[in-house]
């Protein structure tokens, strides 16, 4: 009980930046969540599966990704504290999702299941703006990545990321920066050393 | 009047689609738009000015591009009738756009202010949850093609493309399908060649 308050905190603070919302409300917004613990490595999705659930990150990192037909893991997207995530277009369409999501290290996430998001909607229209607010932000980040996989290679890409970025860098383990960027580990081993060199 | 009228009946409908509204609240919310006219090629917004205004397309196609260094366009994203378009991230943090919105025929656009749109969403909360799933549809469509950019070659998005968006394809000048899949439009029609002999 004593955890669910400090999560329901830092869910409240996060809906406090975007949107005035009471201390009882948000109590109310609480139950309509689960807290859930993942291992490193352990899988929130799979691919072929209908994405049921969205996840907020209280600590820890997820990733999305789906396989290449080689066979290869492409990362698409990380959520970080304070970040939401889910299979959007399997969620809205309930049509199989076309990723997997995993924690990337031990993971703490609240997690609403779709029916109690439609329900917590309903009942508290203040989330309404939050979650405006949430994909606007969202599309704005996904628009401008479309145009950096346009306008720069994968190259150019890393030391984007390595400036922008360079906590997160130091955080998520190589092969998985890899992953994100489209190279083999060694090629990104080779990258870095010129970088530094 | 009689136009706008017509107008607002096309946003209504739409806005129908996603959450209750009634004849009047529609009426009202008409007013925070002003309805323009744009000829073939007219730019709505160029690189470097901030954006502050909001498009929904009531007749015509919309396009956004970017310039490569080396001068060629890259058009990211298409809007026609019923869908909005702006630049998200300029419009939300109030930075140089690095896009261009430009009408790629005779269009005829419904456009809100920043100002009367955060206006408007204050007078009229239904208007959290319309613009809340459309931000959701837009967020899950760019989600989607991330995921292409990643794993198919131009080509393959080339022919996905005319299997999954066929009337769009006819409609479109081809040197600007060309410019979406960043091919040189020789190269575009060289493809077209193959893939019907």
């Amino acid at each position: 009980m004593q955890i669910m308050k400090k999560m329901s905190e830092q869910l409240k603070n996060h809906i406090s930046k975007f949107t005035e919302i009471s201390e009882d409300e948000c109590n109310s917004i609480t139950q309509f969540f689960t807290l859930q613990n993942y291992c490193k490595k352990e899988t929130l999705l799979t691919e072929g599966q209908i994405c049921n659930s969205f996840f907020f990150v209280v600590k820890g990192i997820l990733r999305k990704f789906f396989i290449h037909e080689k066979g290869t893991e492409q990362t698409t997207e990380f959520a970080i504290e304070n970040w939401w995530m889910t299979e959007t277009f399997s969620y809205l369409n309930q049509s199989p999702s076309s990723f997997f999501i995993q924690a990337v290290e031990k993971t703490e996430v609240l997690v609403i299941a779709r029916d109690s998001y439609d329900q917590m909607l309903k009942q508290y229209p203040v989330m309404e703006k939050y979650f405006r607010c949430i994909y606007q932000k969202a599309y704005a980040a996904a628009q401008m990545r479309i145009k950096f996989l346009y306008e720069h290679t994968r190259e150019e890409l890393y030391h984007h990321f390595r400036k922008s970025q360079p906590e997160f860098l130091q955080r998520v383990p190589q092969y998985l920066i890899a992953s994100y960027l489209g190279f083999t580990p060694e090629y990104l081993s080779e990258i870095r050393k010129k970088s530094i060199s």
